[in-house]
């Protein structure tokens, strides 16, 4: 039977891209493949951006070709802020390309130097690369501040799903929500996925938390019981110490695969594999703390997985 | 407008007794009139149990009498693990008198050397002493390991609803349900509370949440969905180091209230205030770590409370 949800591994992306410290790319491949091994379908491998704005990813081609080559049946993804990432990234052979577009302008133009308006636009032209050079390719987009922005404070939901929606006329396949800065609670999950999915149906994408204030794994609940299921998860909670003032502290794999497997939701993923999946992360990054809560509780005494 | 929901603070007796340091009385004092302060309703000022075996507890009947003669409208609850204990706490005024009952045999006899079955003909007794000295207090039963046990693994959910009928059958005023171990998930958490208010209706109590697997919040979430308007919590997460194995890890009012009233669920408890009594709290344990991902992460720009 197909596991019930897609829990989708952004730490190779986000969470290297966050430390100073730059992995090796060998330990990169030996994660990305433990990562694999472990039942991960779906592994966002880095970024295709300028290597001197972030030097831990200047290996990202080489990460890419080898994942696509040795794990043909699961989606090798890979970010892009533009089309010129973006057709890297199609070049080095990534299934599935995402792209960040920010529902706070203020935002947007600290992150990508555009307004959202000008990233639809870019989005339009990702969508005619592919055609013509990769058809069989997705494009995803992840609507970074969906649920607040430290620049601009509140976002309107209205906004948010104005451009989701003109995302998806863009010709996106899918387009997810992202709380980039660790502001969103479960009330406001649920309103904004039940809209999402009722305004972009099939097209409605994952839901990308923060464990900033603690409410990461509360706000994946909220957004599985309104429908969505895929889930944006870093191991270690890489991606920003969760424990210091303005961290981005992704949702810590580990502790998502326990919640969804504890309460009966298969995962595909076997969390002692994971486990070992940690021992490669960790060997990558010697000095890295990880994070996690069930990996230093360990499992609970009876646990059974989900399938 | 009445809050929505109430949060129990246990830090004073959950927390202070599972540190090795013993906090002053005079701070346990400001503590408390910190916490009133900021609009918690109920607090478990300390345990009746002998001083040789919690000396952190020592001067619990002083620290009840000032709390019901200083806040007579708020509602001081003590935890008693027998008659005795219960007796202790009526003469000292407590408002309300919690004891607790394990669904797990293994774990009810590591407690407090009795079986189940010798707990329930204890809460008969207590509430005969209670018709007899103190009629106007209240007696409340919280459910240990009704989510599973470190001593016996899973709990069956029949055994801990057959209690908890058992309890309320004895006369107590409520019952609710603790996660001792860190074990539960939101699924469970939704099952065994919907068969409790199903089968005691207003006598079914609170959801005692820990954080052990990081899951406290979330638990908190999958309970209010299903009915239940009173959460136990502790203030900067004591109760045990929520990063260590096998911690106990309550979850954290600061955070729990975050969440909430982020959803626009009136707590009436003032967040700032609250920061206030953690000062308090930190001032009578210097060097004790507090734990809490809003407090470090701070409120997010834009923040208004549900009230």
């Amino acid at each position: 039977m197909a596991p019930s949800i897609l829990i989708s591994e952004v730490g190779p992306r986000d969470g290297l891209q966050s430390i100073a410290t730059t992995m090796p790319t060998a330990h990169k491949l030996r994660w990305v493949d433990a990562l694999v091994a472990a039942g991960l379908r779906e592994i966002e491998v880095g970024s295709f951006v300028p290597a001197k704005l972030l030097p831990q990813m200047a290996d990202v081609a080489e990460v890419v070709r080898h994942a696509v080559a040795r794990h043909p049946h699961i989606t090798v993804m890979a970010l892009a802020p533009n089309l010129r990432g973006a057709e890297a990234a199609l070049q080095a052979g990534a299934h599935k390309v995402t792209l960040p577009v920010s529902a706070s302008e203020a935002h947007s133009l600290a992150n990508v130097r555009k307004t959202p308006a000008a990233m639809v636009q870019e989005l339009q032209a990702v969508v005619q690369l592919r055609a013509a050079t990769a058809p069989q390719a997705l494009i995803e987009v992840g609507l970074s501040t969906a649920f607040g922005c430290t620049l601009q404070g509140a976002v309107p939901e209205d906004d948010v799903i104005r451009l989701a929606v003109q995302c998806a006329e863009a010709g996106v396949d899918e387009v997810g929500l992202s709380d980039t800065t660790g502001m969103a609670n479960p009330a406001q999950v649920r309103r904004l996925f039940t809209r999402l999915r009722g305004e972009l149906g099939p097209k409605a994408g994952a839901a990308h938390m923060h464990n900033t204030r603690g409410l990461g794994l509360a706000n994946c609940l909220a957004a599985y019981d309104v429908g969505v299921r895929t889930f944006d998860a870093s191991q270690g909670g890489l991606g920003g110490c969760p424990y210091a003032p303005g961290a981005s502290g992704n949702v810590v794999t580990e502790d998502l695969v326990f919640m969804f497997e504890a309460m009966g939701i298969d995962t595909g993923v076997d969390y002692n594999l994971l486990m070992a999946a940690r021992e490669a992360l960790q060997a990558g990054l010697p000095d890295e703390p990880l994070y996690g809560m069930t990996p230093l509780a360990g499992l609970p005494k009876g646990w059974q997985p989900a399938a």
